[in-house]
This record gives structure tokens, sequence and C-alpha cells, in this order.
């Protein structure tokens, strides 16, 4: 697994990011701490005392976990280590835990397919031409088909296919794939095994699912079979980090679709495409743009 | 209760809906019966040689149940006797069950409430304003909080305390109302408590509920609680039928809306308002117009 | 242009659709005539006669026209030829137009596109993928930026391109491309060239555009921008039949997206193309599937 | 008219809004300014300098109009007189506008009412049971419909009939109420009236309307007629601040709902009723709680 930009940050002096007024670098910084009076002006009087200039800023003080959650953009011709130099009494004096990333660098993601083709193309097809800020530098399968969409969009596609028997040796490839490839994101994009749990919690906060239900309804398999034998008016779609408690871990985003009684499961799982590609997308966006804290089993999203 | 529309029709003579053409009324048809060929043909093949104007038509076919719906309004110069004459080789023969209604006609509805007004005062505000086909005979309220809102729009308002001394006593009560007022419609309006299964039974398919979630999502006791905790990104609400089974009965009509971490459970309570009342305004009106069908635990809604 | 399923139907015989009970076919039906009594049951009468069974049925009588317009799915044993025969008493009585195709039978599909991609690749992936009733029978660009799309997908690509001295050559090869490839549907994907009103007229009812506007808002140039001068919370898209009056033509399907006052310019136009996709990707299939129809300058739209 | 916050501000003294921890009060301060480094920094340090708790805080810069604009709830023991103290170095520095009030006190607020009920309804509903933090201080109607609606809830009825002739007095008789009532706030519930220019110059940024279109589509008059003639797949509401150029000004809210072929105009108008009322209703409680900025002729909404 990549070292996160927490601590040292070689991406950030590999890909400068944009550049915006002359030799300026826009920097993310994302931190949370306990609640208390001073954060924002310790951490914005420290930016001002440099002269940089702040030009996206939220925060988020949670009563009921009693954290207070800041992200900031910021224009600067600092280095990073003059940036963390500037920012480190604030730091140590609130017991922040922070991240400071070059705003747009791209992270190196993993995307694990099965058969169903719609996330993967639309991810591939946001990085290519949305400006997502992701690296897809490898598309594993546990099936052959997507290889081609995969190696369209140029990436090199790992079958590692997974039956009961192999299912520990699937599973250290996809570690030496994680490590050989720097990885820091992995998406599950309608990946159709599950993950052993000391997987997960190796990679706590690093792996985004998308379930293809409005949870906690219709949690474990089949859920459209399930929403269409309840019923129900809309289906929607969940996505979520992953943690070794199935469908349980952190919503990122949801969203829904309105469908009536005239439709079968099959238009159930047609019209779900759509809402698990778009619901996914925005998900792995707001990841990698630094907008989503982890705040106990909750998350802050500073869209 | 007042005797269904089906069979005899009491409310056709003294309310004789709204005159179109000359001499004409429109009349709403549903029916459902075991599906097959030759169904539309038959109803429609009826009105025509009669020579009725078909003004709106809806047909579903349900693959799972093999059951037939159809909806029809038609406009004619025909009592309801002599309509009831001419369809009645098609009712026979396709084995339907049916229902034959003036359209328009405004269907003798108590509200049952408790403390929150926001449901109540959205149906009376509907049916004075906005041409909803209830006609709210009476308000029930097992606290008095309601009594003014009840009372200028001009509805007699019954205070029916419940506690678990007088449960019983209070659903005798309600009993008694319903038959008095020949209420054809109950709607539990934030109504807080929960009806007997025999209850349930006796007025099956005549109780609609707002359950303050997106069931099957949080059922049970404080829904927005359970949703603040599980950290959803949407919260919804859904109107159904009332069945022994609580919170299972057959949906109506689902809505949500779309919250973020900043959002206190007193927030949501708020913000949920809105979802029900219009989620619930939406499935009262849709029965009323005799727009929704039972289909096993399902619900086919001609909209 | 390839001879429209009414009146003969090549397509009938060489893409027999799906069969459903041994040896049946499901065909679509299509008609509007004068609105009257009878209509129906004639339709379906006719039907029933055969013994043929109606799986899917809608109908509309527009009071402000005087026109009626109804879509039938059946299942038959009959060949067209039969059907036919058996449909044109009432199709003569009522003076109805009509179209009759076999269900799921794939339109041939013209689309044109400039240098944005996420129209194209959405429409290959639902017509690979998703099941959407059409066959691009070929790409054509006024750029050569999205041949490696269209033939990644196996679609031939046509670098036809425009200049204020070559438009009228260039419109000539398109008629060609019509003519030669059969096709039925000509899809403008995000084309930012305008048609001839002569070609508009010629192929009346047979092009689909996607504007990137809330239409009738932001007519003609960089509606994004006019949208973000003018302040709006919601930013939307039209996909609309095209006729030679620029951005009037029937309007088929129009969705929105919530933005605020924080999206510069360049963010509306990366949201909008969310928007702008799934709407022309429903009024496609819902064309491919015979579910619009004309009424004037409005459509009506059987989804 | 009341006057506002911004220099003075007799509604602290009066009316101390919501005590939070012992003996503290929560302000709500806005600000705007030309952007540059340290506004930020600058504020916050002032409130952190003084120990006071910043519990939310938005900014954002435009880079269009090269303008800073911030929102800040900040819970304090210092009375208004030793905020304003603490903060005038950072007003005078950066040559800020600014406003500071007590969260939670409610705006003086008029409303004008002509027919139709529902806004009038849903804002009085507010007011009273969902903490929307207005004082209705008074209804003005051109006709006498809604004085029963208004009395139910306690409010003084004021009928101002308005002719061609009477034009001129009527508007001298609502300058007269907002001086006697020492309004804030006015809000056109679809009051059918036009306001001259003298009088939306007088009040600017104080007078909010709904308007029954999504803005800029079918301005004027019959905006639901326009919409059905050409077809429209949704309708929308807008609700802005007025100025003297008619459906132009600043727009605060817009929502959407779908409709269909099978809508005439009377169903537009009720179903139009749902989304004008919560559009305004959004607008309205935006408003009162300093949430909508001027940025020229768009709004900064912190939501």
């Amino acid at each position: 697994m990549h070292e996160p930009p927490h601590g040292s940050a070689p991406h950030a002096t590999t890909a400068p990011g944009p550049l915006t007024a002359a030799g300026t670098t826009e920097w993310v910084l994302t931190v949370s701490c306990p609640d208390g009076p001073g954060i924002v002006a310790a951490v914005t009087g420290a930016l001002a005392a440099r002269g940089d200039n702040i030009t996206e800023s939220q925060q988020f003080g949670d009563p009921a976990s009693g954290l207070f959650f800041m992200r900031v953009q910021v224009e600067t011709t600092a280095t990073r280590e003059e940036l963390v130099t500037a920012l480190t009494p604030a730091f140590d004096s609130f017991g922040m835990t922070w991240e400071l990333d070059v705003v747009g660098r791209r992270v190196r993601t993993l995307v694990l397919v099965s058969r169903a083709a719609h996330c993967l193309v639309d991810l591939l097809y946001r990085e290519r031409s949305q400006g997502m800020p992701i690296d897809v530098v490898g598309v594993v399968g546990n099936h052959e088909d997507l290889r081609d969409i995969a190696e369209f969009y140029g990436k090199p596609f790992h079958h590692v296919p997974v039956t009961k028997d192999t299912k520990a040796a699937a599973e250290a490839r996809l570690r030496e794939l994680v490590d050989e490839l720097d990885v820091e994101l992995v998406v599950l994009a309608r990946y159709m095994q599950i993950l052993s749990d000391e997987l997960c919690r190796d990679l706590a906060g690093k792996v985004i699912n998308i379930h293809h239900s409005f949870l906690p309804s219709f949690k474990g398999a089949r859920p459209y079979a399930q929403a269409h034998d309840r019923g129900v008016k809309l289906i929607g779609a969940t996505s979520h980090y992953v943690t070794g408690d199935l469908d349980e871990g952190p919503i990122i985003e949801q969203d829904v679709e309105r469908v009536d009684h005239s439709r079968a499961v099959a238009d159930l799982v047609s019209i779900g495409e759509d809402v698990e590609r778009r619901t996914l997308a925005r998900a792995v966006r707001w990841h990698a743009e630094h907008r989503v804290l982890l705040d106990g089993h909750r998350t802050v999203v500073f869209r």
C-alpha cells in the first residue's frame, strides 16, 4: 500500500498539481481533532501569517462525537515542508489528525470487477474525459469479461479468478498488486466477491464499495429481487467504505430512482445500473478530492 | 363501515359527480382478475356497444401473480344500473373483482392524529383548496393539541385518549365512529398508537399510514434517530396500507430528501415533515381516486 | 432513409424479435386518430377475436388537439400480414395513422458527434450492455476525436468535416450515409453543427437532439455560461426532435441537477454531462421502443 | 422599514435568542468584501482571541466578481457591543460590509397575498410548528379570501384592494404598514399585483417573490399555460428577490416536479402549488437565517 500523503509526500514533488498564479500551488488540508475554541483561527492564522490565500474552506463540529472537522484549500508559493512547518504549532496544540495533498493530484486506484461493466466503464470514462482525479493503475477481474474495456482505456487487466479453494491465493495476489502498484484506493466496482476481515482491516478507509440497494434496506444477496418482492416505489444504491462488517461500513453517498409496479426484477437491475454508477462515481470523486472524513462509523462529506 | 361502492352505490345517486357533456356522468371502473386474452376487449367492447367514451384507461398484467388489473374512466349517460348490466357479462366470464364509482366523489375519511400537525394541516388544506376528493368527516386525536386546526376547517374533533388501561375502550370508540360516520377510509396522520390486529383485519385495505422512514429501513420506533446513527445521506417516508404486521403492509408511495452530516436528529425530524406530508397526500389522493389496487402484498398504482 | 415499418415490414421477417410462448411473437402497435367512442374497443376487439394476448396497453385523448393516441403490445402467432388484415377495419373506420413493429427490434441508428464523448460513450455502452434496442450502424464526426471510441465498439467512423465552404457537401454526405446505411434514426449526440432547414424537414420525426439547457431557457449558444450568469440553482438538459426551428422542436425528455453559487461555468459543463447523457439515453430508448408519438408540437410519451 | 441589524441592534437586546452554555448567546455574522489573503484569519482570529467558539462557518470567493463572502455562527458571552468592538479592526482593514444578528431571532415579516392560499398556509404553519424564524406581523390581501386563514393563526389581516385607479393609494398603504409594523421582510406569496419600480428600489433585498415557473423560462403571465403549450416534461418554481426588472431579480431557490403529456393546464397549476410553496419556504427560511448574500445579480446561499 502506498504511504499515505500524511507524513511524507512523494506525489507532491513528482506531480506538482495545478499551477495557478505564478509559482504558486494549490494544496488541500484536512484536519480532525476534539472540538473547542480557536481551531479555525489557529489554522487560518498560520496560513495568513504566510500571506497564503484560502480558496475554499469548510468546517463541521459534531456535537455527538465531540469532534471537529475542517477542509481547507490554499494557494501558496510554499513547499510542502514550509507549509507543514507553519502549521505544526496548530497541529500540535489541538492534537490534530491531518492530511496535506496537492489539489488535483490523481490518486492511484485499483478497480476490482466481476462481469457487470457499467461502473468500470463509467469510472474510466470519467478519468479520461471528466477530470476525475484518479489514476487507475490496474483493473482486477475474477472473470475475463471486462478485459477489453480496461485495455481500450490503456489499463493493465489482471485476471484473478476466485473459487472456494483459491480464495486465499487470490487475496494474496490482490495484496501483491496493491503493494507493487503503490495503490492508495481500491474500488469494488460491482466486484461480487467478499474480502476477508483481515484484508478489510488492513485497508481500512481505503476501499470503497457500491451496494445495489438503499442501505440499510436489502442487505446481502439479490437486493433488487428483495426490493421487487417488497414492492418499494424507489430503488437505490449506496457507496460506502468497506469494513469487516458486510454492508455496514460508513456511508459516503446514496441515491435513488423511481420505479413502479410494472417493473420486473430485470428492469430494476437495468434501472439500478444508472443509480449505481453515478453514486459510486460521486463517492470516488469526493474521496479522491479529500472531501470525505471519517467520524466514527459515519462520514463527513465536504461537497 | 360504509358499504363499499361495489354492489350498491348510494353515493352515485346522492353525489352525481362531475357533469360533463349534457346529461353525462364520468365513472371510474377498476377490475382485477386472472390474466388471459380478451379482457380489455370485453370491457371496452361493452362500453363501446353503448356508445360511451373512454377518457382514461390503464392496464397491467403481473407475470408474478398471474393477475390482470385495469382502471377505466368512462363518460356516459347511463345510470349505474345500466352500466353494471352492460358490464356483467364481462365481469362474469373473467371472474372479475370490480368497483364502480363516480369520478371525483369525495371519499368519507376519518383522520387519526396525535400531536404532530403537519400531515393533518396538509390534508385539510388539500381537501379545501386543492380538490383532493376526500370528505374528512371527523378528526380523532389521542391528545387535544390539534383540536383548533380541525375546528378551523369545520371538522368535528373527537378526543379519544389512549392509555394501557383504556386501549380496548378507545378502539371500541374508534369502531363506533367508523360506523356512525359511514367512514370509507381511515388515515393515520402520524397517529402514534398501534391498532390491534383485529381492527387491522376488519379494516383491511381501508387504513393508510405514513411511516417516517424509507421502509424497510428503520422499522419501529424513532426512525430518524436510527437514520442519523447509521449516517444515511437520504431520509425518506413511506405510505402504506395497514396490516396486522407492523410496518409491513403494502406500500403505496415513498419519497426521500437529501441530508448531510451536519443535520442533527431534530433537523431530520423537521426535514422529514415535508417528505411525510407529501408522501401521505399522494397516497391518499390516489386511493381516493381509485388508482391503487392490491396485488398480494404489493400495490398496483395507476397514476 | 429506411422505409418506415408502417406499410411494409422487412424488419419483421428478417429480425423476428423476442420469441415468447411457442411460436408467438410480441408486436408493438401505435395508432393516432381523431378522438371518439369505440377506438379502444375496435383495436382490442380485433385482437381478442384472434385470441391474441395484450401484454401492455396505454391510451391518451388530448382535449386540446382532439386527437387520440394508443400503444399496444400484443403476443400472437399471427404474421404481420395477418395482424394488419385483422386490424384494417379499425384502421379504416377511425382514420388511424399506425405503425406496427416487432418488440425489441433494433432501430438502425446513425450517431453524429463533434468532440465531446459523454453521450456517444453512453449510447454505445447501452446498446452493448443494457439492451437498448438500437443498432448503431455508423458514427459521423466532424472531428476525428471520437474515432477510437466508435471503433472500440466495432462501429464504422465517418469523418465528415464541416466548414463554411464545405457545409453543403457535408450535408450531401450525411444524406448518402442515411440512404446507404438504411438509417431509421439520427441522433445528434452533442453534434455542434446546425442541420439545414431542408434536411430537418426531410428527416422530420427521425432526428433527436440533446440541448444542454432546460428549454426554453437558454436557447442558442453557450447555455451553461448563460445559466451561470443568470445564477440558476438547477441546470438541465432537453432532448427533442429536431425541426427547422432551432431548439424549438417537440420535447421528448428533460432532467435537471442541483448546483449552487460555488460552481464555475466549467463545473456546470461537467455536471451537465451527466444530465445530458441520461436525458438523451431515455429519449432514444423511448423512441426506439415506439413510446413517443407526435401530438402537434408536443409529444405523448407512453413510458 | 425596520432599521437593519447592521449598525445597531434593538432586536438583539429585546430578543436574546437561543441561550446555549450558561450565559452565552449564539450570533450569526455575515460579511462580504473584496477577496484577498487573510480574511478568514482576521475574523476567526478576533473571535478566538476572545475565546469564543465557532459552531458553523462557510466561505466563498467568487472569481467572477472578485468578492469574498463569509457566514459564521459563534457562541459567546460577549454583548453585541463587545463583539463589534472585537471585530471592527477586521471590518475596517478589509472594507467589509457586515451584519450581526442573534441566531434564531424571528424576522418581522409582512406577507402579501391575493386569492391562492397554498403559500400563506405553508408559511404560517412553518412559523407556528416548524421553527421558521419569522414573525409574521401582518397579512395584506388585495382580496378578502384569505382573511380567515390569517386570523386563525392570530395574524392581523389588512384588506388593501388594488384597481388601476387606486394603485398609488394602495402602495402608499403598503409603505405605511411596512413602517408601522417595523417590517424587515416582505414576502409576495402569490400576490398577483406588480410593485412599482420605486417601491422595489426602496425595499431592495427585502422583498422575496415566488414565480410559478422555472425562470428564465416562462416569464410574465400564465406560466403554466405557456409550459403546457411548450410541452415541457418538468414544471418549476423560482423564488427571487424583487427588483424593478420583472422576473429578473437575483434567484434564491428553484425546484421542479415531473409532469407528462396527460396533464392539463389545471393539473399543472395544482402540481405547481407544491413546488411553489416548498421553494418559497426554503428561500424565506434561508433569508431569515442570514444564509443569503447578494453577489451582484446572483446570490450566494450558505445552506
